[in-house]
Parts: structure tokens; sequence; C-alpha cells
């Protein structure tokens, strides 16, 4: 499977790309909205999930996930992740947002405080409430080393966890090993939990290098990464994720909350088995898909460093850019308003509700479409700057 | 495709069929434990769910369920169970299972108590707990008509809602529509709320006849009814169910409440495509299998009847059959135990914590799998005796 223009469907996105991109983006608007792929899933997970589909055979799955799921995510730890991780304490889940927020449920009580990056997603800071935490942000900047201090002068009596965002969306850096070591130290010393959303591992750009926060686990370190495929593989609808554990107690708490020995709650069997035809028979799919990426993210970079109205760092990571406004405009829901309506190219505005206050004066695109759309697109969005 | 003896294809069940089945079983055992089929699904839904693999578009789908999947279940409430529901009352959920919690949580505050048949499946009970409440339960008896003096006298000014079970399981009868009505106009009367679990509305037996409440609401009232797809097609592994409402009220708290608008929550699109298929192309394919599950049915009818120690009433639907166990025994757990390592033949003990306290004294099999395997299995269930 190549990534050229001529791979895109458009009448296929229209009728299957929800959650504000073809299929509900008014006709005329690209959008480059929510982080999902315009090139569809890779063929070996078509014919995986095909083959699946004509066995017939869609009885009840185990509680947790397949047993060849589990053991595909264990192994891809062990192989690409230099991180032991039984296969045991890894959780099928319904989507990797299902996993952010069952991993909250499970260390955050309600009343305590959690600490997320500012900026982040916003599932992260929603997590925390919907546990009945409160949210306290701690500013990264992309470029600059975490500060330690920040998060130092944040934790007090109520703190029950540190979120990670790694690779970090929207600001597409990653976390070095050293400071995975000092986040998870000072969460050791104060005796909190850490939560590290890897949904975006996969998508990182050599000569960045991205850590998970598995790898660097120490016993007793109370550690919750989640993990997923809708960004590198295109498997959003079929919603599967993963909670993984270094902590044996933390992964039966984590499989209490779930209520999947109910059968109440639980990944499905298609997804399961789209995701380990995807872990273990697209690397070298994933790597082109990835040289792609680093194309057309340096061609998001070329069009628009000279046009916006603040500093424009390449990122190392992800698929999403967060771009400065024009200069002297601030109201991003305004620009991305006239940008709809005007300009026909539909992206998200960087407000507190989507991304934290960090984002500001911002607006974030995806760009895993083709060359030729996004070189429509990042034209209307310099014509609107 | 046929039900006979040759379609059950054992070493494909070894390896997919969990939930206390065929993966789990001991080798040599042949379970008749959870309610799920041996023959796999359909063969449209199978072709169905290939072509969707191989059109391998799996991007994010819209909050609450695929426009086509939402139409294609209010027209089956349309056209075959005579109740108008708009599209967008019917909202697509992770399993019928998922969708009974989130009902329970949508009516059921805090501190509030519900009524539920004794017996019943665990999972009716348990959404009330998880939401908080308190359970109260209201005897059913199959043959006998629901006595609403029963459910009057349980009401009290804590009580929120009240559960329906229709098809019943594990007792195997449907309501009549008089009995829907006079529950519905006790539950506007008290100002109550009514979960119907519908689950098992596509097995119903000739002459019987299913009633859906939804076919009996009057306006104001706040009913939420349960479907799904795993009992009539075979689906349980692909997790999708709906909850169906004909209260905006409601369908708005419901999807508030799921969360699915933030796509924390929500069902796969591999599911809801094979639901479509199996609502739209398998009206031949279910009249067949019903046929063949209503011979299975009297087999067992035939083989067990004579010994067990109490009356066996022939049910109108499901596919699930309540056996009392031999005269003299009350510990239906430690015959299950003695059956599963004697005689190699898996059912379900009639515990409390399984079907409630009307359920002692019993155990439960389901019967969905070939004339030989059953026949092989009412054998050792006989001799156990």
């Amino acid at each position: 499977m190549s990534f050229d223009d001529d791979q895109i469907d458009l009448s296929a996105l229209k009728a299957t790309a929800y959650n504000h991109r073809w299929a509900e983006a008014p006709d005329g608007v690209i959008p480059l909205t929510a982080a999902d792929s315009d090139f569809g899933a890779p063929p070996i997970v078509r014919a995986a999930l095909s083959a699946y589909a004509q066995r017939g055979h869609f009885g009840y799955a185990p509680p947790f996930g397949l047993p060849e799921f589990r053991s595909a995510v264990a192994s891809f730890f062990s192989t690409r992740r230099d991180a032991a991780v039984p296969a045991e304490h890894i959780m099928a889940t319904n989507g990797a947002a299902s996993a952010v927020f069952l991993a909250a449920r499970t260390v955050i009580a309600p009343g305590t405080s959690a600490l997320v990056p500012d900026p982040c997603d916003f599932l992260l800071p929603a997590s925390i409430e919907a546990a009945g935490g409160r949210v306290v942000r701690y500013p990264v900047v992309a470029g600059r080393a975490l500060q330690m201090s920040d998060l130092e002068s944040l934790i007090d009596s109520s703190t029950s966890a540190i979120f990670l965002c790694n690779p970090h969306n929207p600001l597409g850096f990653c976390h070095t090993a050293a400071e995975i070591d000092a986040v998870l130290a000072l969460a050791r010393a104060r005796n909190l939990a850490v939560i590290s959303d890897e949904v975006w591992s996969d998508i990182v750009f050599p000569p960045a290098r991205f850590t998970s926060a598995l790898a660097r686990l120490q016993d007793g370190d109370r550690l919750l990464v989640i993990g997923g495929f809708s960004k590198s593989y295109a498997l959003a609808g079929l919603r599967t994720g993963f909670l993984a554990t270094g902590d044996a107690n933390l992964a039966a708490r984590a499989g209490e909350l779930s209520r999947q020995a109910l059968t109440v709650d639980g990944a499905g069997t298609a997804g399961q088995v789209a995701a380990v035809a995807a872990l273990e028979g697209c690397g070298d799919w994933l790597q082109s898909y990835l040289a792609f990426l680093q194309a057309r993210r340096d061609q998001c970079i070329a069009a628009l460093a000279p046009v916006v109205g603040g500093p424009l760092r390449t990122p190392d990571a992800t698929h999403v850019l967060l771009v400065p406004l024009p200069a002297g405009c601030t109201d991003a829901e305004a620009v991305a308003a006239t940008m709809m309506s005007e300009h026909k190219v539909a992206v998200v505005p960087g407000t507190e509700r989507w991304f934290g206050p960090a984002a500001r004066g911002h607006f974030r695109i995806s760009y895993a479409t083709s060359e030729r759309i996004l070189a429509d697109a990042l034209t209307r969005i310099v014509r609107a700057f």
C-alpha cells in the first residue's frame, strides 16, 4: 500500500469518517480536526479481519482480552519498548479513551487531585473529574526540559497521581528517559501513582526516540500505561486500546473496576483481532507510514512557519501540530469559525476546553492526509492568515 | 446454512468460545453454561463483516451509533415490534449488558430502590447496585400471571424503577401485553421508570408471542428498552447492543451519562455493521434457527421431565432452561460440581448470586448446540440424576 494521492477515497471517507471529519464537515471543507487517518487501515489488518469475519465465530470473549491480544501487546513491550510486562497485567479496553478513564478511577480517589500537563488533550482532565478528582495543571513546553520543581510545587497532601502524555498531544514532543525517571522518582517519594498516556508512541520521527514509562519502572512503582491502535493503524472505530501496568495489585483493581468479568464492559473481538494483525504483521507498513507522515509534517512547517504569529517548532512525534494564531489574533474559536466558513478548512481551536489554558492563541491541525489534500488545506490556512 | 450436527466446529469453539464455554471447559466436558450458540454467526453476517473489513475504513464512528445502525433498529421496532421509536432515541452500546448498566444509572438515583423479578439474571440486580440503588425482588412464576399486588406492595417512597425481563431469563416466559400495560400504568401512577430487558426477544417459539414494552408506550412514560444481537445472531464477542426509549429527555440523559460524545465509550463499528446485516438480511435464517431451537427445547424436556425433582414447564422463549435438582438435593453448586467432575457436563448452578433466591434448587442449561451434542449432554445429566 502506498500513500499516494490516489489512495484517498473521498466517497468512503464521506460515509465513514466521523468525529468532526469528512462525514460531518460541510461539502467542500477539508477537515484537519480529529487525529485520524485518511488512508484507512493497513492491508494486512484488512485481510486478517476479513478472514476472522469469514470464520464466523464471534462468541463471548474472555474478560480482559483475548489471550493472543494480551500476549501480542506483551511481546510489543518486550521487543519494541524494552519493557517486561506480563500478559496478565495487560487489559484490552473499549478504546484507549476508555482506558484513560479506567486508569483515573483506579488510582484517583474522590476528593484528591491529580496533575496533568498544560496543554494536553481534554480527555486527561476529563478523566480526573469523572473520578471525582480535582485537576491541577503543570506546564510543559516543547523543546524545554520538564521542570521538576514545577511539579514538586504543585504536589500537596491531596495529590494522588501524575499524568504524563508521551508523546505529547498536541505539542508533539517526547519525554526523555531522564524526565520519566525523575517523574517516577518523585511519585515514589510522595507515594503517588503515575498514568502515562502513550497512545501516540508509534508515531515518532527519527532521530527522536520514544521511551515508555514501563521501560523505566522500578519495583513498587504504581504505574498505569495506556496504549492504542487508532493513531498508527487507523482503527479508531473498532475501539480497542489497552491498559498495562507493572503492578499486580493495580492490575487487579483496574480489572475489578472495569466490570469486564461480569461482561458489562470489555473490548470487542474484531478490534483485538485487527490489533494483533497490526502488531505482528505491519512493521514495514508502519515504517512507510512514518516516512510519509514525516514528509507531511515538514510540508506543514514549510507552509506555515512564514505566516504564523509565533514560533513554530517542528514536532518529533504525533501527526498533529499546534499552530499559533495570526499576529494580533487571540480568539481561536473565531479564527476557526472563519477558516471553516470562508476558507473551507476545519481546525480544532486551541481553547481551554479542548487543550487547557496553555493552548490559548493556537489551533490544532491533524495532517494524516495525502500530500495534495494537505497542500490544498495549507493554502487555505495561509490565505486565512 | 443448516444446523446439522456436522456444522459444529469443535476446534473453532475450543479456540473462540469463552465465558465458561468450550475454550474454558476442561477437555471432554460439554458446556451448557453461558447462553451462546455453538453454530456461529449467519453467513450473511459473515459476508457483510468481511466486506466491511476489506473496504478498510475504520475511522471514528459517530457517538450513539452509525446512522445505518440506528435506523435499522428503528425499522426493526416499526416493522417487527409494532413500535414507533425515532432513530435518535436509539443508542448503540458496547454490548447489551453495558446498556443495562447505563439504563440503571439513567433512572436510579443513589439511595433509591428498584424492583427486579425473582428469579432473574444477575446483571439486573448488579446494575442497580452499581447505580447506588437497593435491590427489591418481586416474584415471577412461569405460567402464572404477574401479580400486580406483589409489585404494588413492594413500592414505597424510595422506589425509582421497575425492571422487566421479557422474554424472561431463566424462566423462558413472555409477558402478555396486558401485564406490560399494567406495569406501565403502575409506573405512571407512582412516577417510576421502567427498564425492559428484551435481549431475548428474537427467540420466541410459536404460538407464543412477544410484545415489546415500546409497543405499549403512552405519552410521558419513562421507559428504557435494552436489546442485543448475541442471542439471536451469535455476536456476543462483537459487543453491540442498544438502548431505546420513547422519551427525549431520557435519551439525552442516557447519552450524556454514556460519555459517547467524548469518545470515552461507545459501540465498535464492526458489531454495528454485523447487526445491520443481521437485521436486514437474516429473516429466513432466524426462522430456521428458531425452528431448530424449538426442536432442541423439546429434546431437553423429553429427556429431563421424567427424572427431575419438580415440575418442568416447556418454555415459550430463550434457549435456556431452568431445571429442578434431583429430588432430595438442595445444593445446586454441589450438583453442578459433581456433574462437571464426574459426568463431564457443565451447567450454571441456580444460586442466589446468578439468578436470585427463587432459582435455588435448580440449575440452568443453554441448549443452542447440535442435536447430537445435546443428546450426549442430556444423557450425562440424566445419568447424574
